[in-house]
């Protein structure tokens, strides 16, 4: 099977730098500091990932101007200790039947405003509001949306391979059988094939046949495929860290005109979209690019969701491009374009690439066929 | 293989009886009402389960004397619709670029105190503190911990079976080979027992060989497994729907005296935590049981854990067998039971069963024999 070497792994220097910027962002912002939860954020700023995200209190603490420090469970401090990152900061573990937040809150000024990671645990947010009855807190995405927009060359160059093997199980899907099979048997297939192409996790893949390809969330179900449908193949996951998710919709047999002319106005919409980047646009403006295309031709009623979303150590992140986010493209974004028209009950059509922006317009990362393909 | 019969699925009724509990139970404890995050709490009280829990708001208002309202994201709306419970409760969906927490506002009181699931993210709690700066939050777990603890006879009949598939996966795991292979291999076999005794989901797989015994939250490694070495094996996941987590501590080959004896007293301790489980006593008294023996033996410091946690839907919930947690015990609740003793460097031991509180004392999910299996 075909297979690129592994990327060199991130350095504990590479850590070093992100913490630092983040807190630079923050002190930028009027932030006293970051608080980053298991997840993403942690992931990139440090490389540790927890085997589980629990009810202990795991939290990286980031401000200008002091060293980060992670507080962490005893229990988990072994793990933490080995994460590529930790030679670039500080562990303090607690116990058992000790309180985390008061751990914790020596570390913060006592009437200061923290970033902290959208999906920092509810609970852990009341702790510390309780404990430091001062302090004040803004989510990441509100404060910083772009803390991991914008990537550097070895994340782009991730993404394209992530990209690229995405691409590699698109090539391969459209040869499968798809009349009589039912829509989880194709999505056992994508998955396969993504793990195949090198990818370590899969996220998703979405079969949407007939009437299912109306629901924009619909991943895959019993039904069976026939001949005469629409599917929306929609799939991703990780590739050595990074993300890829790419859409096109097949057709089993040949297309009515009706079919052929949504796919068309889609096709054209996402084309659309892939144009108006370059930077300094707003990130709206590829939302309202692909839209009106689509409202022109008549169907911006079943045009039901934004045009795209960020991709980097998720599938799933800042900037969105949708309508009321005027924050500017920035070279080495990494989004979604991904227009798509749903057609209550009976069919749907999505066409999605990721891109980057460079310096002058944009780049895709997946370039198989946007052409409707032909299946059997 | 051995498969018993699915037990019969919840219904709407079970849902909107849950529902109504929680409600109560909230305004009993002066709350306004709960709001449920997509998780364990959401999957307990709807039956609902998102594909997966993005950026994008699902959550679920319960108020006394209130329809129960579940607001979603348009797209996933055709999902929450087919969840079991979704006929005891209204939808209300929220698009792309609607601001969510507009939307959820007019379902709370402008003043009021809600519990809000745990593992919420803090950027929804930022959105309607912000929105709604007259209420007040508090965790689930601070404000009604027990509001999934005590299981009904239908979730104990899942509790007994989940716990039974694990026990049959133990007397598969000790005729399999650990001398010479690696602790991901025996784990690779741990997982496929518990799928082939009909778990759904495998949540945790922990292979502790020699010194990484020590380390009580080390999963599986690349270490070989040598003969004379103690392996800690702790494994779990779920099977329809409910919880299974039991450990046991073999040895490859003859154990030594002081590994002999290690052993006896964590067994020991691991009966006296069983013998203190009672209607009333409080949940701190399971923890002091166990302690007391292992400090008793000489090995206090080396049990650096709380000794047990509750499991239900999820396999890591409340009550927990902790000091400080005085809480009573009451028919109908599960947990663990599991102390150990890690002696850094060199092994660790820890015997793990779930136990239900009975009328008159406990009973054990996980039946399988506590004396040290000598495995190959």
């Amino acid at each position: 099977m075909p297979t690129t070497p592994a990327p060199a792994p991130f350095t504990a220097d590479d850590y070093r730098a992100r913490m630092a910027r983040a807190a630079e962002s923050a002190a930028d912002a009027g932030l006293a500091g970051v608080l980053v939860a298991p997840g993403p954020d942690l992931v990139y700023l440090t490389g540790y990932q927890p085997t589980a995200i629990t009810e202990r209190l795991t939290v990286l603490v980031l401000a200008a101007g002091q060293e980060p420090v992670l507080v962490v469970p005893t229990l988990e401090a072994p793990d933490a200790e080995h994460a590529p990152g930790s030679a670039a900061l500080t562990l303090r573990d607690w116990t058992d039947g000790k309180d985390p937040y008061t751990v914790t809150a020596p570390l913060l000024d006592v009437d200061g405003r923290f970033g902290v990671s959208d999906n920092a645990w509810a609970m852990h947010l009341l702790g510390l509001q309780k404990e430091l009855p001062g302090t004040s807190y803004v989510s990441l995405t509100e404060a910083l949306p772009m803390l991991r927009a914008v990537k550097d060359e070895h994340e782009l160059a991730r993404l394209a391979a992530a990209g690229a093997a995405a691409d590699e199980a698109y090539g391969e899907i459209v040869k499968v059988r798809f009349e009589g099979r039912k829509e989880t048997e194709v999505a056992a297939d994508l998955a396969g094939l993504l793990l195949k192409y090198g990818h370590s996790q899969v996220d998703f893949t979405v079969v949407g046949s007939g009437p299912n390809g109306a629901n924009p969330h619909h991943e895959a179900g019993d039904r069976t495929i026939e001949r005469g449908d629409m599917v929306v193949l929609d799939f991703g996951g990780l590739k050595h860290g990074y993300g890829s998710d790419t859409t096109r919709t097949v057709h089993v047999g040949e297309p009515s005109a009706e079919e052929q002319r949504v796919h068309d106005v889609v096709r054209e919409a996402q084309q659309a979209g892939f144009d108006a980047v370059r930077p300094g646009a707003a990130c709206q403006d590829v939302d309202r690019a692909s839209r009106a295309l689509i409202a022109d031709a008549g169907y911006g009623e079943y045009f039901i969701h934004r045009t795209g979303h960020g991709i980097g150590v998720t599938t799933h992140e800042p900037p969105y491009m949708i309508e009321g986010e005027e924050r500017p493209l920035v070279p080495g974004m990494c989004f979604s374009i991904e227009p798509g028209i749903y057609l209550p009950g009976r069919f749907g059509v999505r066409i999605e690439d990721i891109v980057t922006v460079t310096d002058d317009g944009a780049r895709r990362f997946n370039n198989t066929d946007r052409a409707m393909a032909i299946v059997e």
